[in-house]
Protein backbone atom coordinates (compact mmCIF):
# COMPACT_ATOMS: atom_id res chain seq x y z
CA UNK A 1 0.00 0.00 0.00
CA UNK A 2 1.16 3.42 -0.53
CA UNK A 3 2.05 5.70 2.00
CA UNK A 4 -1.20 8.05 2.37
CA UNK A 5 0.33 11.26 3.19
CA UNK A 6 -2.50 13.53 2.19
CA UNK A 7 -4.51 12.64 5.38
CA UNK A 8 -1.57 13.97 7.60
CA UNK A 9 -3.26 16.56 9.42
CA UNK A 10 0.32 18.91 8.97
CA UNK A 11 0.52 18.01 5.27
CA UNK A 12 -3.32 18.37 4.47
CA UNK A 13 -2.77 21.93 6.05
CA UNK A 14 -0.17 22.54 4.18
CA UNK A 15 -0.76 21.33 0.47
CA UNK A 16 -4.53 22.98 1.08
CA UNK A 17 -2.73 26.10 0.58
CA UNK A 18 -0.40 25.52 -2.35
CA UNK A 19 -1.30 28.18 -4.74
CA UNK A 20 -2.75 25.18 -7.24
CA UNK A 21 -4.84 24.05 -4.10
CA UNK A 22 -6.36 27.22 -3.91
CA UNK A 23 -6.21 28.27 -7.28
CA UNK A 24 -6.63 24.60 -9.27
CA UNK A 25 -5.49 24.30 -12.32
CA UNK A 26 -4.76 27.37 -13.25
CA UNK A 27 -2.44 27.48 -10.24
CA UNK A 28 0.00 25.12 -11.64
CA UNK A 29 2.69 26.74 -13.95
CA UNK A 30 2.70 23.43 -15.73
CA UNK A 31 -1.03 23.18 -16.49
CA UNK A 32 -0.31 25.24 -19.85
CA UNK A 33 2.21 22.14 -21.36
CA UNK A 34 -0.12 19.66 -19.80
CA UNK A 35 -2.81 20.45 -22.24
CA UNK A 36 -0.57 20.30 -25.33
CA UNK A 37 -0.23 16.67 -24.30
CA UNK A 38 -3.97 15.99 -24.31
CA UNK A 39 -6.33 14.90 -26.61
CA UNK A 40 -10.26 16.30 -27.70
CA UNK A 41 -12.01 15.40 -24.54
CA UNK A 42 -15.50 15.57 -26.24
CA UNK A 43 -17.52 12.28 -25.57
CA UNK A 44 -14.41 11.00 -23.67
CA UNK A 45 -14.51 8.49 -20.82
CA UNK A 46 -11.42 9.51 -18.33
CA UNK A 47 -9.85 7.59 -15.42
CA UNK A 48 -8.26 10.57 -12.90
CA UNK A 49 -5.36 8.72 -11.19
CA UNK A 50 -4.63 10.48 -7.87
CA UNK A 51 -7.23 13.17 -8.65
CA UNK A 52 -7.18 15.15 -5.29
CA UNK A 53 -9.65 18.19 -5.27
CA UNK A 54 -11.49 16.66 -8.34
CA UNK A 55 -10.01 20.14 -10.36
CA UNK A 56 -9.11 18.35 -13.58
CA UNK A 57 -11.99 15.86 -13.69
CA UNK A 58 -14.30 19.17 -13.35
CA UNK A 59 -12.04 20.66 -16.04
CA UNK A 60 -12.53 17.38 -18.35
CA UNK A 61 -16.17 17.37 -17.77
CA UNK A 62 -16.31 21.51 -18.81
CA UNK A 63 -14.46 20.11 -22.05
CA UNK A 64 -16.95 17.77 -22.89
CA UNK A 65 -15.82 14.25 -21.24
CA UNK A 66 -18.55 11.69 -21.05
CA UNK A 67 -17.52 10.40 -17.62
CA UNK A 68 -14.44 10.84 -15.18
CA UNK A 69 -13.80 8.40 -12.57
CA UNK A 70 -12.12 10.46 -10.20
CA UNK A 71 -9.55 8.18 -7.68
CA UNK A 72 -7.70 9.17 -4.63
CA UNK A 73 -6.46 7.25 -1.40
CA UNK A 74 -6.75 10.31 0.47
CA UNK A 75 -10.19 10.94 2.51
CA UNK A 76 -9.96 14.81 3.03
CA UNK A 77 -9.08 15.23 -0.44
CA UNK A 78 -12.25 13.48 -1.77
CA UNK A 79 -14.32 14.95 0.86
CA UNK A 80 -13.33 18.56 -0.24
CA UNK A 81 -13.61 17.05 -4.15
CA UNK A 82 -16.97 15.73 -3.50
CA UNK A 83 -17.60 18.95 -1.48
CA UNK A 84 -17.16 21.18 -4.77
CA UNK A 85 -18.79 18.90 -7.54
CA UNK A 86 -22.32 18.37 -8.76
CA UNK A 87 -21.82 16.41 -11.31
CA UNK A 88 -23.73 12.73 -11.47
CA UNK A 89 -20.64 12.11 -14.20
CA UNK A 90 -18.15 12.66 -11.95
CA UNK A 91 -17.83 9.42 -9.64
CA UNK A 92 -14.94 9.63 -6.84
CA UNK A 93 -13.88 6.35 -4.81
CA UNK A 94 -10.72 5.88 -2.31
CA UNK A 95 -8.45 3.91 -4.58
CA UNK A 96 -4.67 2.70 -3.88
CA UNK A 97 -2.30 2.54 -6.94
CA UNK A 98 -0.23 0.20 -5.76
CA UNK A 99 -2.46 -2.54 -6.65
CA UNK A 100 -4.78 -0.75 -8.62
CA UNK A 101 -7.26 -2.71 -10.59
CA UNK A 102 -9.30 -1.14 -13.70
CA UNK A 103 -11.74 -2.92 -16.12
CA UNK A 104 -10.91 -3.97 -19.15
CA UNK A 105 -10.82 -1.09 -22.48
CA UNK A 106 -13.00 1.08 -20.25
CA UNK A 107 -11.09 4.71 -20.68
CA UNK A 108 -10.35 6.37 -23.61
CA UNK A 109 -8.23 9.20 -21.68
CA UNK A 110 -5.93 7.52 -18.14
CA UNK A 111 -4.66 11.30 -16.71
CA UNK A 112 -2.62 11.70 -13.46
CA UNK A 113 -0.71 14.45 -11.89
CA UNK A 114 2.18 14.40 -9.52
CA UNK A 115 1.02 10.59 -8.01
CA UNK A 116 3.17 8.44 -9.71
CA UNK A 117 6.38 8.88 -8.10
CA UNK A 118 4.29 8.20 -4.11
CA UNK A 119 4.13 4.22 -6.34
CA UNK A 120 6.69 1.36 -5.58
CA UNK A 121 5.75 -1.12 -8.23
CA UNK A 122 5.48 1.39 -11.76
CA UNK A 123 5.44 -1.34 -14.28
CA UNK A 124 2.34 -2.89 -12.52
CA UNK A 125 0.47 0.23 -12.68
CA UNK A 126 1.40 1.06 -16.38
CA UNK A 127 0.21 -2.44 -17.41
CA UNK A 128 -3.08 -1.93 -15.47
CA UNK A 129 -3.49 1.12 -17.05
CA UNK A 130 -2.93 0.01 -20.62
CA UNK A 131 -5.28 -3.22 -20.55
CA UNK A 132 -7.83 -0.50 -19.27
CA UNK A 133 -7.66 2.07 -22.32
CA UNK A 134 -9.20 1.68 -25.35
CA UNK A 135 -7.06 0.68 -28.94
CA UNK A 136 -5.43 4.22 -29.31
CA UNK A 137 -6.83 5.69 -26.00
CA UNK A 138 -4.18 8.25 -24.26
CA UNK A 139 -2.26 8.42 -21.35
CA UNK A 140 -0.99 11.31 -19.81
CA UNK A 141 1.09 11.97 -16.92
CA UNK A 142 3.30 14.29 -14.45
CA UNK A 143 5.36 12.64 -12.28
CA UNK A 144 8.53 14.73 -10.14
CA UNK A 145 11.80 15.06 -12.36
CA UNK A 146 13.99 12.28 -11.40
CA UNK A 147 17.27 15.06 -11.10
CA UNK A 148 14.50 16.37 -8.16
CA UNK A 149 14.33 13.62 -6.80
CA UNK A 150 17.52 11.21 -6.70
CA UNK A 151 19.49 13.35 -3.77
CA UNK A 152 20.40 12.41 -0.87
CA UNK A 153 19.82 15.77 0.33
CA UNK A 154 17.55 17.74 -1.98
CA UNK A 155 18.70 21.69 -1.98
CA UNK A 156 20.26 24.15 -3.18
CA UNK A 157 24.51 24.68 -3.21
CA UNK A 158 25.79 28.31 -3.66
CA UNK A 159 28.32 28.50 -6.25
CA UNK A 160 31.12 31.17 -5.47
CA UNK A 161 30.03 33.37 -8.77
CA UNK A 162 26.39 33.86 -7.15
CA UNK A 163 24.37 31.50 -8.89
CA UNK A 164 23.03 28.34 -7.21
CA UNK A 165 23.01 24.46 -8.66
CA UNK A 166 21.17 21.33 -7.86
CA UNK A 167 23.75 18.44 -6.43
CA UNK A 168 22.53 15.37 -8.27
CA UNK A 169 23.71 11.84 -6.46
CA UNK A 170 22.33 8.68 -6.86
CA UNK A 171 20.36 9.17 -10.09
CA UNK A 172 20.99 5.17 -10.71
CA UNK A 173 20.24 3.62 -7.54
CA UNK A 174 16.31 3.90 -7.47
CA UNK A 175 14.19 2.80 -4.39
CA UNK A 176 12.84 5.27 -1.81
CA UNK A 177 13.57 8.73 -0.82
CA UNK A 178 12.52 10.12 2.33
CA UNK A 179 12.32 14.17 2.61
CA UNK A 180 10.64 16.20 4.26
CA UNK A 181 7.86 18.39 2.32
CA UNK A 182 4.72 19.84 4.01
CA UNK A 183 5.41 17.15 6.60
CA UNK A 184 7.93 15.38 8.03
CA UNK A 185 9.19 11.07 6.24
CA UNK A 186 7.04 11.71 2.79
CA UNK A 187 8.67 8.85 1.02
CA UNK A 188 8.59 8.55 -2.83
CA UNK A 189 10.20 6.41 -5.01
CA UNK A 190 13.23 7.50 -7.40
CA UNK A 191 12.82 6.24 -10.84
CA UNK A 192 15.58 7.00 -13.86
CA UNK A 193 13.85 8.59 -16.44
CA UNK A 194 14.54 5.94 -18.77
CA UNK A 195 12.99 3.53 -16.51
CA UNK A 196 9.87 5.59 -16.49
CA UNK A 197 10.03 4.93 -20.75
CA UNK A 198 10.86 1.60 -20.61
CA UNK A 199 7.81 0.94 -18.57
CA UNK A 200 6.08 2.67 -21.16
CA UNK A 201 7.49 0.75 -24.02
CA UNK A 202 7.37 -2.51 -22.63
CA UNK A 203 3.72 -2.73 -21.97
CA UNK A 204 3.02 -1.93 -25.00
CA UNK A 205 2.48 2.00 -25.21
CA UNK A 206 3.89 4.03 -28.29
CA UNK A 207 5.58 7.64 -26.81
CA UNK A 208 3.98 10.98 -27.67
CA UNK A 209 5.56 13.67 -25.86
CA UNK A 210 8.50 14.27 -23.19
CA UNK A 211 8.60 17.49 -21.65
CA UNK A 212 10.79 18.51 -19.20
CA UNK A 213 8.60 21.56 -17.78
CA UNK A 214 10.39 24.81 -17.19
CA UNK A 215 8.54 28.50 -17.02
CA UNK A 216 8.14 30.79 -19.78
CA UNK A 217 10.00 34.56 -19.33
CA UNK A 218 6.31 35.47 -18.87
CA UNK A 219 5.77 32.77 -16.23
CA UNK A 220 9.20 34.21 -14.45
CA UNK A 221 8.11 37.98 -15.07
CA UNK A 222 4.92 37.05 -13.28
CA UNK A 223 6.25 34.81 -10.48
CA UNK A 224 9.83 35.67 -10.02
CA UNK A 225 10.76 32.04 -7.70
CA UNK A 226 10.19 30.55 -10.54
CA UNK A 227 13.21 31.30 -12.22
CA UNK A 228 15.06 28.39 -10.27
CA UNK A 229 13.03 25.84 -12.76
CA UNK A 230 15.73 27.14 -15.70
CA UNK A 231 18.20 25.60 -13.41
CA UNK A 232 16.81 22.09 -13.13
CA UNK A 233 13.70 20.52 -13.69
CA UNK A 234 11.13 19.88 -11.17
CA UNK A 235 8.87 18.18 -13.31
CA UNK A 236 8.25 15.56 -16.12
CA UNK A 237 4.97 15.70 -18.21
CA UNK A 238 4.44 12.14 -20.48
CA UNK A 239 1.94 12.00 -23.51
CA UNK A 240 1.35 8.16 -24.76
CA UNK A 241 -1.10 6.36 -26.63
CA UNK A 242 -2.09 2.58 -26.66
CA UNK B 1 30.00 23.79 -39.45
CA UNK B 2 30.60 21.72 -35.98
CA UNK B 3 34.37 22.01 -34.74
CA UNK B 4 36.78 19.91 -35.43
CA UNK B 5 37.87 19.37 -32.06
CA UNK B 6 39.45 15.84 -33.15
CA UNK B 7 41.80 17.14 -35.86
CA UNK B 8 43.32 19.24 -32.92
CA UNK B 9 46.88 17.97 -32.30
CA UNK B 10 45.91 17.94 -28.28
CA UNK B 11 42.79 16.54 -28.66
CA UNK B 12 43.72 13.88 -30.88
CA UNK B 13 46.69 12.26 -28.66
CA UNK B 14 44.10 12.37 -25.81
CA UNK B 15 41.47 10.78 -27.50
CA UNK B 16 43.78 7.75 -28.88
CA UNK B 17 44.83 7.26 -25.60
CA UNK B 18 41.38 6.72 -24.54
CA UNK B 19 40.44 2.84 -23.18
CA UNK B 20 37.94 2.98 -25.88
CA UNK B 21 40.05 3.71 -28.60
CA UNK B 22 42.90 1.23 -27.89
CA UNK B 23 40.46 -1.27 -27.37
CA UNK B 24 37.70 -0.11 -29.49
CA UNK B 25 34.33 -1.43 -28.51
CA UNK B 26 35.19 -3.55 -25.50
CA UNK B 27 36.77 -0.76 -23.83
CA UNK B 28 33.59 1.46 -24.31
CA UNK B 29 31.82 0.22 -20.61
CA UNK B 30 28.35 1.33 -22.14
CA UNK B 31 28.79 -1.36 -24.98
CA UNK B 32 26.97 -3.96 -23.73
CA UNK B 33 23.72 -1.83 -23.44
CA UNK B 34 24.11 -0.06 -26.55
CA UNK B 35 23.93 -3.73 -28.28
CA UNK B 36 20.73 -4.23 -26.92
CA UNK B 37 19.17 -1.62 -28.76
CA UNK B 38 20.43 -2.64 -32.33
CA UNK B 39 18.36 -5.12 -34.61
CA UNK B 40 20.08 -8.15 -36.57
CA UNK B 41 22.41 -6.86 -38.99
CA UNK B 42 22.52 -9.35 -41.33
CA UNK B 43 22.86 -7.85 -45.01
CA UNK B 44 21.62 -4.54 -44.32
CA UNK B 45 23.58 -1.43 -45.14
CA UNK B 46 24.21 0.78 -42.51
CA UNK B 47 25.85 4.62 -41.78
CA UNK B 48 28.03 5.48 -39.21
CA UNK B 49 27.82 8.84 -38.33
CA UNK B 50 31.06 9.93 -36.46
CA UNK B 51 32.74 7.26 -37.21
CA UNK B 52 36.16 7.68 -35.01
CA UNK B 53 38.71 4.61 -35.51
CA UNK B 54 35.95 2.27 -37.53
CA UNK B 55 35.59 -0.28 -34.50
CA UNK B 56 31.34 0.37 -35.27
CA UNK B 57 31.87 -0.33 -38.72
CA UNK B 58 34.39 -3.39 -39.00
CA UNK B 59 32.26 -4.86 -36.06
CA UNK B 60 29.26 -4.38 -38.00
CA UNK B 61 30.33 -6.48 -41.05
CA UNK B 62 31.29 -9.38 -39.15
CA UNK B 63 28.04 -9.22 -37.83
CA UNK B 64 26.67 -9.72 -41.62
CA UNK B 65 26.08 -6.00 -42.81
CA UNK B 66 26.06 -5.86 -46.31
CA UNK B 67 27.88 -2.40 -46.34
CA UNK B 68 28.86 0.52 -43.85
CA UNK B 69 29.15 4.07 -45.14
CA UNK B 70 31.68 5.98 -42.20
CA UNK B 71 31.83 9.67 -41.73
CA UNK B 72 33.55 11.79 -39.98
CA UNK B 73 34.54 15.19 -39.74
CA UNK B 74 38.26 14.61 -38.53
CA UNK B 75 40.86 13.53 -41.43
CA UNK B 76 42.97 12.16 -37.93
CA UNK B 77 40.15 9.70 -37.28
CA UNK B 78 39.76 8.61 -40.84
CA UNK B 79 43.37 7.96 -41.86
CA UNK B 80 43.52 5.69 -38.85
CA UNK B 81 40.18 4.11 -39.48
CA UNK B 82 41.35 3.73 -43.18
CA UNK B 83 44.39 2.32 -42.51
CA UNK B 84 43.21 -0.67 -40.01
CA UNK B 85 40.61 -1.47 -42.70
CA UNK B 86 40.65 -4.36 -45.21
CA UNK B 87 37.29 -4.24 -46.17
CA UNK B 88 35.71 -2.83 -49.73
CA UNK B 89 32.17 -2.79 -47.94
CA UNK B 90 33.39 -0.32 -45.61
CA UNK B 91 33.42 3.47 -47.31
CA UNK B 92 35.22 6.03 -45.06
CA UNK B 93 33.75 9.71 -46.24
CA UNK B 94 34.74 13.03 -44.95
CA UNK B 95 31.35 14.94 -43.95
CA UNK B 96 29.95 17.09 -41.54
CA UNK B 97 26.82 15.85 -39.48
CA UNK B 98 26.22 19.56 -39.19
CA UNK B 99 24.59 20.24 -42.77
CA UNK B 100 24.75 16.61 -43.72
CA UNK B 101 22.95 15.37 -46.78
CA UNK B 102 22.08 11.35 -47.37
CA UNK B 103 20.11 9.71 -49.86
CA UNK B 104 16.44 8.58 -49.54
CA UNK B 105 15.52 5.13 -47.70
CA UNK B 106 19.41 4.54 -48.76
CA UNK B 107 19.93 2.80 -45.16
CA UNK B 108 18.08 0.19 -42.66
CA UNK B 109 20.30 1.56 -39.61
CA UNK B 110 22.19 4.58 -39.08
CA UNK B 111 24.39 4.15 -36.30
CA UNK B 112 26.10 6.85 -33.99
CA UNK B 113 28.22 7.48 -30.77
CA UNK B 114 29.10 10.07 -28.74
CA UNK B 115 29.05 12.73 -31.40
CA UNK B 116 25.55 14.21 -31.55
CA UNK B 117 26.37 16.56 -28.88
CA UNK B 118 28.62 18.77 -30.86
CA UNK B 119 25.70 19.34 -33.20
CA UNK B 120 23.74 23.07 -33.11
CA UNK B 121 20.62 21.79 -35.49
CA UNK B 122 19.82 18.67 -34.15
CA UNK B 123 16.57 18.41 -35.60
CA UNK B 124 17.52 18.80 -38.99
CA UNK B 125 20.18 16.06 -38.73
CA UNK B 126 17.01 13.90 -37.33
CA UNK B 127 14.76 14.95 -40.12
CA UNK B 128 17.74 13.46 -43.01
CA UNK B 129 18.52 10.41 -41.19
CA UNK B 130 14.74 9.56 -40.93
CA UNK B 131 14.51 10.27 -45.10
CA UNK B 132 17.24 8.16 -45.09
CA UNK B 133 16.05 4.84 -43.66
CA UNK B 134 13.52 2.84 -45.37
CA UNK B 135 10.45 2.32 -43.58
CA UNK B 136 11.05 0.37 -40.46
CA UNK B 137 14.72 0.85 -40.46
CA UNK B 138 16.64 1.44 -37.08
CA UNK B 139 18.40 4.69 -35.61
CA UNK B 140 20.30 4.02 -32.27
CA UNK B 141 22.69 6.62 -30.51
CA UNK B 142 24.18 7.82 -27.77
CA UNK B 143 24.55 11.41 -26.94
CA UNK B 144 26.29 12.57 -23.48
CA UNK B 145 23.74 12.85 -20.82
CA UNK B 146 22.42 17.04 -20.54
CA UNK B 147 22.71 16.24 -16.54
CA UNK B 148 26.32 15.88 -17.69
CA UNK B 149 26.52 18.80 -19.89
CA UNK B 150 24.17 21.51 -18.52
CA UNK B 151 26.69 22.81 -15.76
CA UNK B 152 28.72 25.85 -15.66
CA UNK B 153 31.22 24.75 -14.15
CA UNK B 154 30.94 20.65 -14.41
CA UNK B 155 32.96 18.87 -11.68
CA UNK B 156 32.27 16.98 -8.52
CA UNK B 157 31.35 18.49 -4.91
CA UNK B 158 32.74 16.86 -2.18
CA UNK B 159 29.56 16.46 0.34
CA UNK B 160 29.93 17.02 4.21
CA UNK B 161 29.02 13.25 4.61
CA UNK B 162 31.91 12.14 2.55
CA UNK B 163 29.95 11.25 -1.12
CA UNK B 164 30.19 13.29 -4.00
CA UNK B 165 27.66 15.33 -5.68
CA UNK B 166 27.02 16.73 -9.10
CA UNK B 167 25.94 19.88 -9.62
CA UNK B 168 23.02 20.74 -12.37
CA UNK B 169 22.19 23.92 -13.27
CA UNK B 170 20.89 25.73 -16.32
CA UNK B 171 19.32 22.33 -17.20
CA UNK B 172 16.57 24.43 -19.31
CA UNK B 173 19.00 27.00 -20.51
CA UNK B 174 19.50 25.25 -23.98
CA UNK B 175 22.96 26.13 -26.01
CA UNK B 176 26.69 25.78 -26.10
CA UNK B 177 28.59 24.62 -23.23
CA UNK B 178 32.36 25.05 -24.11
CA UNK B 179 34.85 22.76 -21.23
CA UNK B 180 38.43 21.96 -21.39
CA UNK B 181 38.47 17.99 -22.23
CA UNK B 182 41.96 16.57 -23.50
CA UNK B 183 41.83 20.11 -24.86
CA UNK B 184 40.78 23.99 -23.91
CA UNK B 185 37.66 25.08 -25.28
CA UNK B 186 35.50 21.91 -26.21
CA UNK B 187 32.32 23.26 -27.52
CA UNK B 188 29.19 21.10 -27.12
CA UNK B 189 25.72 21.83 -27.42
CA UNK B 190 23.35 21.37 -24.54
CA UNK B 191 19.55 20.13 -24.88
CA UNK B 192 17.62 18.61 -22.42
CA UNK B 193 16.38 15.21 -22.79
CA UNK B 194 12.67 15.95 -23.72
CA UNK B 195 14.44 18.25 -26.58
CA UNK B 196 16.35 15.49 -27.90
CA UNK B 197 13.30 13.07 -27.84
CA UNK B 198 10.77 15.75 -29.30
CA UNK B 199 13.22 16.31 -32.43
CA UNK B 200 12.90 12.52 -32.94
CA UNK B 201 8.98 12.35 -32.59
CA UNK B 202 8.27 15.24 -34.71
CA UNK B 203 10.37 13.91 -37.62
CA UNK B 204 8.79 10.93 -37.63
CA UNK B 205 10.27 8.41 -35.29
CA UNK B 206 9.26 5.89 -32.72
CA UNK B 207 10.96 5.71 -29.44
CA UNK B 208 12.36 2.31 -28.94
CA UNK B 209 14.40 2.30 -26.35
CA UNK B 210 15.74 4.88 -23.67
CA UNK B 211 18.77 3.93 -21.18
CA UNK B 212 20.44 6.64 -18.66
CA UNK B 213 23.39 4.50 -19.07
CA UNK B 214 25.18 2.76 -15.64
CA UNK B 215 27.83 0.20 -14.91
CA UNK B 216 26.79 -3.45 -13.39
CA UNK B 217 28.29 -3.79 -10.11
CA UNK B 218 31.20 -6.69 -12.44
CA UNK B 219 31.89 -3.67 -14.43
CA UNK B 220 32.61 -1.29 -10.88
CA UNK B 221 34.26 -4.50 -9.20
CA UNK B 222 36.58 -4.65 -12.32
CA UNK B 223 37.06 -0.87 -13.00
CA UNK B 224 36.06 0.93 -9.42
CA UNK B 225 36.40 4.39 -10.94
CA UNK B 226 32.99 3.40 -12.63
CA UNK B 227 31.15 3.80 -9.54
CA UNK B 228 31.06 7.61 -10.07
CA UNK B 229 28.77 6.78 -12.98
CA UNK B 230 26.00 5.51 -10.30
CA UNK B 231 25.98 9.30 -8.95
CA UNK B 232 24.80 10.91 -12.41
CA UNK B 233 24.55 9.58 -15.64
CA UNK B 234 27.39 10.44 -18.55
CA UNK B 235 25.39 9.26 -21.20
CA UNK B 236 22.22 8.29 -22.84
CA UNK B 237 21.65 5.62 -25.01
CA UNK B 238 18.81 5.76 -27.66
CA UNK B 239 17.13 3.66 -29.83
CA UNK B 240 14.36 4.69 -32.55
CA UNK B 241 12.61 3.40 -35.64
CA UNK B 242 11.38 5.06 -38.72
Amino acid sequence: MAQNIYDSPDFFAGYSQLPRSVHGLEGAPEWPSIQTLLPDLAGRRVVDLGCGFGWFARWARRQGAASVLALDLSDNMLARARAETADPAIVYARADLEGLDLPAAGFDLAYSALAFHYIEDFPRLVRTVHQALVPGGHFVFTIEHPIYMAPARPGWIARPDGGKSWPVDGYAVEGPRVTDWLAPGVVKHHRRLGTTITALLEAGFTLRGLVEWHPTAAQIAARPTLADEMERPMMVLIGAQR
